[in-house]
């Protein structure tokens, strides 16, 4: 056994709806004993010269694919011209069988998150936890009260819709959930959804799901409903800048008056039309019944672990695990050359967490042994 | 002469401060007989198939350089990392000779618009006009009310730091302006700053005037100075989304912490960082002379159209001129194979206003044979 000193623990909340942390108006920062909601896992692999192998970042290893490479790089030739976002959003809407007026895009869902927190009148704003923290943070930095409902490791980190306080009027969500890896049934987060609330689904990681079951997208039967889409995991554009948004015309075009003018970039578009293509999601398909099959072998192997907890049924392209002294295990993996994402930054979680992002079974395989090298 | 019925005619708007036009609180709308701010010069060259020569827009023709344009393909390798900005927010710093505290890149000056509506608390701003109308469209969108110094045609568009209103807390100005192209001395820009006043000045053009002169950019002792910067039009990114901001430490991290997360695209890094080196600021002041050249040659061109007043000295890679009918002579421009942007929609101007961008002499003359036809 060969554990650092964990340098980097903090405080673990409590469960339930927690005390507002904001002040009523304007920015509020998280408490000194908080997590650091703006920690993200483009952190653990910074500035290492390449030289990690990353299991930090959960976007899909490979990627973008040679094809939707060469589509971006003959984009470049109209760079001149300033974006003009109708077709991929034609695009988008066509793929999910919904009107224009439904679809917005935006650059990534980080723009996404601040636009809601900006444009949403809301007086109880809830975030479910552990998820990722963007949400939240964009919340507070627009001078929201932010409520947590956190979810326990006890009951699975499964979302229990009568958790949420009746009377909140902004629920968000994520399914999967970051970094739980827990899909929650399309059922339950119907359930959230009534009049005088929005309820912000972040299907970030959905098309990593085969079938994308469970998926809200498409669904124009729910009131207040607002589903987060990425393409930056499944098709490596994380550097590109590209998301989407699915809503009621109401709420999407109040989005749209919050955002710059030319908000996306026209490669950006590009790939969002190209993604959208039959063609792309039959390989996005094939991509996620492949991650399936890595994330069983990731789970065998880290069964033979007999300290190491994982929460779950996982169902995204990342796994949560819980072991004793985390934070020294990380700080020991990057010794032997694995980044790993650090849990204690979300809330709900604790020093005791790590997330690892699915990869092929060698990266498994090689990561599995530089983990017993750390633990025995 | 053949000259259609004008179709856009809006009212002239007053000299000096105008009253407020947005209500106390929320986003106004522009009145019914206001120019339409969210017009830009690209609408004037969308969804024509390419078959229209463009004078409309302010990007500089035979751009991106080939140079560029392998550069950023060669970074589409990296776009499954998320974005660092921190190489390219270095080169920018040392190409105006600042500390990186006082530069923040941006997803196109139209996002630095939208973060300084949102982040300046100002009791009294002021837009100076006729200039790009997106600073007042997102100060309106933001809430604010907005008050206009209308420079005037009879004095050549010259800015007179006298007619702003001493008390104004945040002041607005272009230079050199789009549309008048007029280029106002660094020393009376210099005399609208003082100490609780936020003075923006819109450089995004600036790189095409020989020399920079006049650029207020690195300048460290004015207070509350915030110079935009554009890489779009010398470079043709306008597609790319990327601007940048130079301003004191605090503001530039008080419009750091209003920005999404992941702000500005791997790419658009890329290129920041490229068009701040040495050759590429040798390749854009070359540029600039040539397109000094190229706009004496369109200005004696001009002037063989009696009925034709341009304003000037034009400074900047576009014209204004003044003739009448001017809403008619686009249409018959248009049907003879030529954009240009029309004027009525920049406050101050009205519909005998047209801006043309500059173009090589053999463009000009094939222009200047279309106006003539139209005009004769």
């Amino acid at each position: 056994m060969n554990v650092p000193a964990p340098t980097d623990a903090v405080r673990l909340r409590g469960s339930g709806p927690a005390a507002p942390a904001a002040a009523p108006s304007g920015p509020s920062p998280a408490p000194a004993d908080e997590p650091d909601l703006r920690h993200h896992g483009d952190a653990e692999v910074r500035g290492d010269g390449g030289g990690l192998t990353d299991l930090a970042v959960n976007v899909r290893a490979g990627t973008p694919p040679a094809w939707l490479k060469a589509h971006l790089a003959a984009s470049l030739d109209s760079l001149a011209a300033y974006p003009d976002g109708r077709a991929a959003r034609r695009a988008v809407a066509v793929r999910h069988g919904l009107p224009v007026e439904r679809v917005l895009l935006t650059s990534g869902a980080a723009e996404a998150f601040v636009l809601l927190a900006r444009t949403v009148r809301a007086r109880r704003p809830v975030v479910v936890h552990p998820q990722f923290t963007e949400p939240e943070a964009a919340l507070r930095d627009a001078g929201h009260d932010v409520e947590r409902v956190v979810l326990s490791e006890r009951d699975g980190f499964r979302l229990d819709p009568d958790a949420v306080p009746e009377d909140a009027d902004l629920v968000v969500v994520g399914n999967p959930t970051n970094p739980t890896s827990v899909l929650h049934p399309a059922a339950a987060l119907a359930r959230l959804a009534r009049p005088g609330r929005t309820l912000v689904v972040d299907e970030a990681f959905m098309d990593a799901v085969p079938g994308e079951r469970e998926s809200l997208a498409g669904r124009t039967d729910l009131p207040g409903l607002v589903v987060l889409r990425s393409l930056t995991k499944t098709w490596g554009l994380a550097g590109l800048r590209i998301g989407y948004v699915l809503a009621g015309p109401g709420t999407v075009a109040d989005l749209e008056r919050a955002q710059p003018l030319w908000p996306v970039s026209s490669p950006a578009l590009a790939a969002a039309e190209a993604c959208s293509a039959p063609a792309a999601l039959a390989e996005a398909a094939a991509a996620a019944e492949e991650i399936a099959r890595d994330r069983a072998h990731l789970l065998v192997r880290l069964g033979e672990f007999g300290e190491i907890r994982v929460a779950g049924p996982a169902a995204g392209p990342f796994v949560l695990l819980r072991l004793p002294g985390a934070a020294g295990v990380r700080e020991g993996l990057r010794a032997r050359g694995f980044a790993v994402r650090r849990g204690d930054t979300f809330p709900g979680l604790g020093p005791d967490w790590l997330r690892l992002a699915v990869r092929d079974r060698a990266t498994t395989d090689r990561f599995v042994t530089a983990l017993a090298g750390v633990l025995r």
